[in-house]
């Protein structure tokens, strides 16, 4: 896709003009032999060779010059200029760069069974994304949600500086996600079902922060201390604070063969206000019902989550399973806790691998696309998903949902999603005893 | 505007250096003679033509090289970038193409007559678009409106995903207007005035929903369902849908001459909710006051509008109108029935013609613009607007308006606007008997 | 870092290949002295001369081909590229261009003293900006700010069309800074600390209108007329509206030398509300609490500010001093005045300059980069600061505030900035015989 323009062939080219000189030589070749011959005669053979030999350096200055307009003319342009899905410019030496990306998510669902939710359409996330490089050490971000959905609506999504000019080592400073899991860690693009698991209801999210990171091909770790979301106002109380860790091993991790082990912890204090709330959607976001809340807890003093993650790739085959305990530390009460896990699997049809790096699995790459006479990735996928919000006095409710789930990649940048999600029978909190059904599907672009 | 080297030039220059091969026939000419003359030997001659032999296979190689270096060196990049007011980059072959196009429209207006509205300045639109082609059959767009205007606010205009491989047809996904009249079907950066007429109370507007449609020279169909507007939200109603369809011919349609016929039917169901209103501003939108309004039409079932388009152009003097009728079916109650219609004209001063594609009206192309020693196009408009919401217990209001324009366009990218509207009587609804006048003017660019 | 290639190349290659055909000239001599030694016959010279003429032609031309295929081959693309953060395209001739570029200000904040304030951090700004030039003569901006802080909030930045067709005048129309004194007309960016002085109080802010402005190497003056604010709505009520005049002149201006001198004044009808309020925080926007605030002053009629300034640059020291003086004009009461002022000076321990241009201060250019093997540039800062908000019957406070503060440029682009403020006793308002201390940092991207 990008401007480009061979140095081999321009270094070749120096050789093939100094060599190029040495072509006219049947005429040095005859003039001496019309001077052996005596046809030539003496003064007449150094005028000759004199011609030759200014005539040679000529040449020679000329074809020079001609080399090094050729070598001006087949020279890399400064920049790459990249369009496969919004735009990419860099410069050569990738000292400066400037992406404009953006992604489109949108859902209709059907609802069945109990509680009754709102059959109908959503623009789930709508982003646009700038972000790049500058002097070689500095990274940038700006990412904003236009779409307007209940949770994790309209507003800034990442918005930080990064500086790599140390080895491995990032050192991040801004909007962005908490390190914490793996599920989180995935882009929702490229997560396997069209919602995180139901343990998704304990994930800290992005809020504003410092982070330092260390990615080695087959070794992550992140730790960071952060304040509130960028959308969460105080007033004149002081803020929460957290701080999140993560690190990663991959003790295999070639092409389509994968272990991945993964361990985080993630603190908050709970600040001046003292409270805290855990609910959750049934993996499905176009009605805003939560099936699972703790409501306000009063009287927190912190909370402390742990989670554990294992997944792997064998070929088209590839399955995570992951664990979260939370425990909510109160003034003066019990402390409560709370758990969730989930175990899912997924299989390319078509035979292509997730993939995976840097901990956390990232865009598929199928093996021919829609548009270039190819059929797309194919990928059936089947979750088991719990999430436990009951604890002493606590009733958030209990929960398990088995969703199968059908992605179709047509090209890198483009996902449609089928989900069909059996919520088990509620226990406890809101909605107990129900048991919703949903049917959703997704379009989704994304670069 | 775009990088372009010339394939022309690359072809001649392969015939160029084979031929220049025999250039040196002269020495080839003048050994042959002296050979024949007896002055060079026989083993001479063959050590000659020997030499002779392997220079010129040499040169040949040589010259081969440097065809091929010319050639890349003269081969046109593979993008091609346009900066016209925003910015389109393109691969070549057009499979992939990104855009970034916006739009602003700055009003001020002042009113008389009654009832009293507040004169003063609005950002009428302010667009930000990010567009483009993937894999040759997949197109995308995201655009977001960032002016908080009352009607039509801050949020996404369009989001969706395209399908166009096949031939003619067009699939779409997402969110974006219903097909349904013309003056719909015409960006609001080329309708003639700096409002669309009254009857435009009746338009679905944008939605989520599916489409398909097709286009020929002449001819154009659209067909879709669709669920609510993005920004609507049912909470655990189920959302209202409703179906949209418009077929359109022009039998004439060359340069500068057009006749343009279409129907569109559009149907919604108005769900769980029940109600439907209808309301319209005076062709002004810098005061929010509605003039005409139902108020909420409880217990509606659904509602069935139809729409008959009719235009045409000749030289520089152009026309269209619409006729909407809307038929509201109630539970239990009567049918009402509401109407509008327009009929409008306009007249390049200029000498310009009212450019059309593809079943709608597109950007003006001026003769000459400022800024390049030109003066831009110059158009005269005149319009005379009805809509009627009175209809059995429903009074809404039934008003006329005449508007005269002034339209100029210093470049294709740029429009300002000036337009006088008066409201002849107010005949019911909230504002009976009241006689509004406004003079409005719009400052806009568009790319 | 734009696509180059060189036009002397190509001139120096016309004249190389004409030259050129010279080069074979010792053939020709042969022949002569052959033809003069008898060695060839008439006729056989004849046949050579002929063969020798015909192929210098030849050569002539094919080299003449080569020549024009080496201009096209080094000719410089139509559009430069540039990428140094953010992304600007534009024509050659620059009669189009396009440019995409953001900010991004993440804050962290702790407070002491009182009032109490809430610590925590805070996106203080989020802009991404479309802008650009068509047609030679006409200019755009689109800039929107994402974050969501309480003044100055989410919403459009700018959003203006310039017509720049006449010498140094420019002609403004659309939502953009009412010209009005040089803390107001410098960047926030650029500024010398987190926050601008406690004076900003009295800042007209964005609204839109038109303005025309005028730019000469060392004055500039600018006059305008304007209604309200983007986001303000009016309703029913006429909106306010409001002019503004600045001028300025710079006797002496060098590199790392100036004088600057300006006077601004400002009017503004108070509408059909009849009201107008002045309050500041004290110099800090991660808690939202205003130290003065004088409340809604009703019957008011209008509002007249004057504005003085005065700034200087001497090698890295640099200084500037501002005094607005307001006059609130009411209903059948007695007039009520507040003022304020403040005088900072900056020095940067690197050795850079502040940067000046056409009235206002500009964007700091380190003499060495971080990323390029350098230190940035580092500067310190001092501040003065007041504002008195009492005066007869309305108690809004006066205080004083000494603000001392580092700011880090990594690179042209980056800033880091940590401001210590101390705020001597507030006298009256809300906060009487407060005092509160601010320790804030802040971290940047901006292009």
């Amino acid at each position: 896709m990008g401007m480009r323009a061979g140095f081999i062939a321009v270094a070749m080219a120096s050789q093939f003009f100094i060599s190029r000189v040495s072509a006219g030589s049947e005429i040095e070749l005859l003039i001496n032999m019309l001077h052996e011959n005596g046809t030539v005669s003496d003064v007449q053979y150094g005028r000759l060779t004199a011609e030759l030999e200014q005539n040679k350096k000529q040449n020679q200055q000329l074809q020079k010059q001609l080399d090094e307009k050729l070598a001006e003319a087949t020279k890399p342009s400064d920049v790459d200029v990249q369009v496969k899905g919004g735009l990419r410019v860099s410069t050569r030496d990738d000292a400066f760069s400037t992406e404009l990306g953006g992604r489109l998510q949108i859902d209709a669902a059907s609802y069945g069974g109990d509680p009754a939710m709102g059959d109908g359409t959503e623009v789930r996330r709508a982003y646009l994304r700038l972000q790049g490089t500058m002097y070689h050490d500095w990274g940038y971000r700006l990412q904003y949600n236009f779409a307007n959905t209940g949770s994790n609506g309209k507003g800034i999504v990442d918005a930080y500086i990064d500086y790599k000019g140390f080895n491995y080592l990032n050192l991040r400073v801004g909007h962005f996600k908490e390190p914490f899991t793996l599920h989180e860690a995935t882009s929702d693009n490229f997560v396997t079902f069209t919602e995180r698991a139901l343990l998704a209801a304990f994930s800290p999210g992005r809020t504003i922060g410092a982070m330092a990171s260390h990615v080695q091909s087959d070794l992550t770790w992140a730790i960071g201390v952060f304040g509130d979301s960028v959308d969460k106002k105080e007033g004149s109380n002081d803020e929460d604070w957290g701080a999140s860790a993560r690190v990663t091993v991959a003790p295999i991790n070639e092409t389509g063969r994968l272990i991945h082990l993964g361990l985080a912890a993630n603190y908050r204090d709970s600040g001046e206000a003292g409270t805290v709330r855990f609910k959750q959607a049934p993996e499905t976001r176009v009605s805003g019902t939560n099936i699972v809340d703790t409501g306000l807890i009063m009287d927190t003093k912190d909370v402390m989550k742990l989670g554990v993650e294992l997944a792997g790739v064998w070929g088209p085959l590839s399955a995570q399973a992951e664990y979260i305990s939370t425990s909510v530390n109160r003034n003066g009460l019990n402390d409560v806790d709370f758990d969730g896990w989930y175990v899912e699997t997924g299989y390319f049809l078509t035979g292509e691998s997730r993939q995976y790096k840097n901990g956390k699995f990232t865009r598929p790459k199928p093996f021919s696309n829609i548009g270039e006479d190819g059929t797309g990735a194919w990928q059936l996928a089947l979750r088991y998903s719990t999430i436990d919000l009951n604890d002493g006095m606590i009733d958030g409710g209990e929960t398990d949902a088995m969703t199968v789930g059908l992605n179709w990649y047509p090209t890198p940048t483009l996902r449609f999603t089928a989900n069909y999600v059996d919520v088990l029978e509620i226990d406890g909190g809101p909605f107990d005893r129900q048991e919703p059904r949903i049917l959703q599907v997704r379009s989704q672009w994304a670069f």
